[in-house]
């Protein structure tokens, strides 16, 4: 039961699109995640996917559109709705989902990645 | 299925405790509020309680120790432990609890608010 500093548990990430796990919220986990460069599209069937962006700019593609997603703003992904993350310069973002959500969702692939343990 | 921008929306807040929601992840609400002084001792049986400093500091006291919780930290009170936050300066806080979830939990009271949706 200690806060968490996320400069702190963003130095420990080494690469981009390998998650950590900070903390836990009842059947949520908090996580984060430095982006670089396009993720992969995807879509998660039973759950929305909540953004925040620490530090940076996030483009997160849709179909029909790209939210960009500066500094202090968040973006929920609807269940349902592919999107593709995406950024140019290093990104830092707090993501928050079900504990059991798969990064690439119903994509799968390379980029599967089991979060580790900040703590 | 915007964008949030968190510093706009806390624009909107008028005064201290009186809770705003920028939107929803699953059953889960986003609120902002921004912190003044002490709020009230109460607990939350059945949800934890996420707070994000956003800006600002946040005191988060516990019966055996006070967090404080500066900007860019966040705090997860976990259900059933008291607490009562409060701030010398105001502070912006991004609290995320399930939409249900009463603000001054078992404790009721005059500081009791239902959040107007900000969105």
């Amino acid at each position: 039961m200690d806060k968490v500093n996320l400069a702190e548990k963003f130095a420990l990430l080494t690469e981009p699109y390998k998650p950590g796990i900070v903390g836990y919220l009842n059947d949520y986990k908090l996580q984060i995640v430095k982006v670089l460069g396009p993720f992969v599209w995807h879509k998660h069937d039973d759950t929305d996917d909540f953004f925040f962006v620490i530090r940076g700019r996030l483009t997160i593609q849709l179909r029909d559109r790209d939210i960009e997603v500066e500094e202090g703003e968040l973006f929920v992904v609807p269940r349902g709705v592919e999107h593709c993350p995406t950024a140019d310069h290093e990104t830092l973002v707090l993501l928050i989902e079900p504990r059991d959500t798969t990064n690439t969702g119903d994509a799968g692939g390379d980029r599967t990645a089991k979060p580790v343990e900040l703590f």
